[in-house]
C-alpha cells in the first residue's frame, strides 16, 4: 500500500509499504488525514519515531461493529491491564502505542489498524473534511476536563496556529473572556470573524493578570511569556511540546505559586459534538489539501508560518 | 541598633544601623532568628535585596494587642487594597513588602517593625528555639492547602535539608506513604528516628510512580529528577527557588500531563499547633546557635552541607 514513512529522520513516500498484520485490530481505509504540529516535530527527531506518520484521520472501518461506516480514532492504544488502564486513564497506559507517534503505524497511508475501542463513528451530517479535526478539537477539549474555567475568568491563549485557534474556540464555550495573542494578521481576522478577541504579539503587554494562560506557541519563548502573563496563583496550561531543552527560570513559578499543567489528548465525544453543532468552526482552518502521493510537498507547505491546517486526501468515500 | 545587612551583595555586621520608623507597625525586639536557604540565596544575588536580612524570628512585641508577649510574624506585608488583598490572598498582594526579602528590613537585628495583623502570639509552652521554626513549618503546611494528599498517596520528597525534613514531617500527618531522598546519612537517620522512610540519592531509582513529588533540593537537578519520579497525571510541588536560569526539558510535563505547582509561604496557625503538639519535631534540626555579632560566621556555617538549621541568638527573653 501507499504510505508516508519516517525512517531515521527522513520523510519518504513509499508506494509499496507492506500491509500490517491486523492483530485483533480493525483495519481502517483512510479517506483524509491532517498534518499536525506533532508530525512536523517528529520529522525533527521528536520521539525518535520510525514508521508511518499520521494520527488525525477519517476512514472507513473494514470490520467490527462500525464496519462500512466512517470512523475517527483515538490515538492512544492501551493494554487494558496496567495500573493506569485499571485506574481508568488508558491515555496514560504504560504499555501504550500511539498511532503515528509511538510504535504504531499511522494514518498517512491507504490503511491503518486501530483497536475497536478507539473508534468513534462519524455522524452522517459531519463532512469528512470537518471530522478530520476531531483529534485536535478533542485535545482542546482536554483543557476543560483539567481546568475549571468559567465566565468569570480571563484566559490568554498564546499562539494563533491550528491548536491556538481550536483552544480559543473550545474555551470560549465556557463564556470566559478569551484573548488570543498571535503573529499573523489574517489568522487573527479569522478569529475575530467568529467573535474571538485577539492582539498582535508586538502590541501585547503581559500584565500578570490572566487566570489561565494556554501556551500553544510550540516555541521556547512561550513558557517565559506565559509566566509573565499569568496572575499569582493562576494556571499555565502547556499544550504544545517543545522538543529541545531550553533555558528556563522556574523561580516565578514558586514566588507566584503558579500551577503549570501539561495537557495532551482529549475526549472525542464532546469534540465530535462541537464540530457537529458548529460550536467549533473548522472549515476556515483548512489551508490546502494534497493527494497522498504529494505528501512531501504537503509537509513543506504545513511548515510555512502562513498556513493553518494542511490535509492529505487519501481516497474518496465509497 | 545591631543589624546584619546585605548591601550590593555584601554581608555586613553593622553595630549602628539606624533604627527604622515604625510607620504604624509594631516594633518587635528580636529574641532569636533562623537562617534559611532563602537568606543564603539572597547573599548570592537573588531578589537583589538590600537591607537587613532575616525572616524567621521570635521576638517581644513592644506595642499593640500583643505588647509584652512573644510573637512570630508572617513575612508578607500586604496593602489591604489591591485585587489580591480583596480576594483574600494577601500573601500575593501586588504592593507587598516581604520581611527580610523585599523592601522590608528583617529580623537579624535588635528589632524590626511588623504590621500587627502579621503577628501571632507564641503560647507559653512553646520554647523560643522551637517557635523560630514557625515560618518554615508554615511553608511546609502550605502544601496541604494546595494539594489534596491522603493515606492512599505515595509522596517522594527530594532533599534532606531543613525544608525537606519539615515537609516530610508535615506531609506525614496525612498518613500518606512518604519517602525522603537525600545525600546525608546522618540527616536520614534523624528522619528514620521519627518514623520517616528515606533512601540515599545514589540508591534511588525514579520509577515515575509517585503521586506527589516535593522538590526541596534547591538544586537545578531537582526538577528533572522530579519529572522522572512523578507518575503520569501526578503533581510536582516546587518548594525551593533556584535563582539561576537552567536548561530544562518541558516535553515530559505535557506528555505525562504532570501538574507543576509552585508553593511558597503558608499558614502560621496550624504550624504553631503542630510545633506545640510535637507532631512536627524541630529540636533535632538545630545544628548551631551564634550570637548576632557572629552572624557572618553563622552564615558560613549555614552554607555547609552538613548543617540543618543555624540560629542567631539576639537577646534573652525578659
Amino acid at each position: 500500500m501507499r504510505a508516508i514513512t519516517l525512517l531515521d529522520g527522513e520523510l519518504n513516500y513509499d508506494a509499496h509499504y507492506p500491509h500490517a498484520d491486523a492483530a485483533g485490530r480493525v483495519e481502517v481505509h483512510v479517506l483524509k488525514a491532517g498534518i499536525c504540529e506533532t508530525d512536523l516535530q517528529l520529522t525533527q527527531g521528536y520521539m525518535s519515531f520510525n514508521g508511518v506518520l499520521g494520527h488525525e484521520f477519517v476512514g472507513i472501518a473494514q470490520s467490527g461493529r462500525f464496519a462500512g461506516r466512517r470512523v475517527v480514532g483515538e490515538i492512544n492504544c492501551a493494554c487494558g491491564h496496567c495500573s493506569f488502564c485499571q485506574r481508568g486513564v488508558p491515555r496514560h497506559c504504560e504499555n501504550r502505542t500511539v498511532i503515528g507517534i509511538l510504535n504504531h503505524d499511522g494514518a498517512f497511508a491507504d490503511s491503518l489498524f486501530v483497536p475497536e475501542e478507539n473508534l468513534h463513528p462519524v455522524p452522517d451530517y459531519i463532512s469528512t473534511e470537518h471530522a478530520v479535526f476531531t483529534e485536535p478539537v478533542a485535545a482542546a477539549c482536554r483543557i476543560l476536563e483539567q481546568a475549571d474555567i468559567n465566565r468569570d475568568h480571563h484566559v490568554v491563549i498564546l499562539g494563533d496556529g491550528r491548536l491556538g485557534n481550536l483552544c480559543a474556540q473550545v474555551i470560549s464555550t465556557t463564556k470566559a473572556d478569551v484573548l488570543v495573542v498571535g503573529k499573523h494578521d489574517w489568522k487573527m481576522q479569522q478569529l475575530n470573524a467568529i467573535g474571538i478577541q485577539t492582539t498582535m504579539l508586538e502590541d501585547f503587554q503581559p500584565a500578570g493578570a490572566a487566570d489561565f494562560v494556554v501556551d500553544c506557541t510550540g516555541s521556547p519563548t512561550g513558557f517565559p511569556l506565559s509566566l509573565q502573563t499569568v496572575r499569582p496563583c493562576g494556571t499555565v496550561i502547556l499544550k504544545t511540546t517543545v522538543a529541545a531543552e531550553q533555558p528556563l527560570h522556574l523561580a516565578p513559578v514558586v514566588i507566584n505559586e503558579v500551577q503549570v499543567m501539561g495537557s495532551r489528548c482529549g475526549p472525542f465525544t464532546p469534540a465530535l459534538q462541537m464540530i457537529a453543532d458548529k460550536i467549533v468552526r473548522v472549515e476556515s482552518l483548512i489551508t490546502a489539501e494534497y493527494p497522498l502521493d504529494q505528501a512531501i510537498q504537503a509537509f513543506r507547505h504545513a511548515e510555512q508560518p502562513d498556513t493553518l491546517k494542511v490535509l492529505l486526501h487519501v481516497s474518496d468515500s465509497v
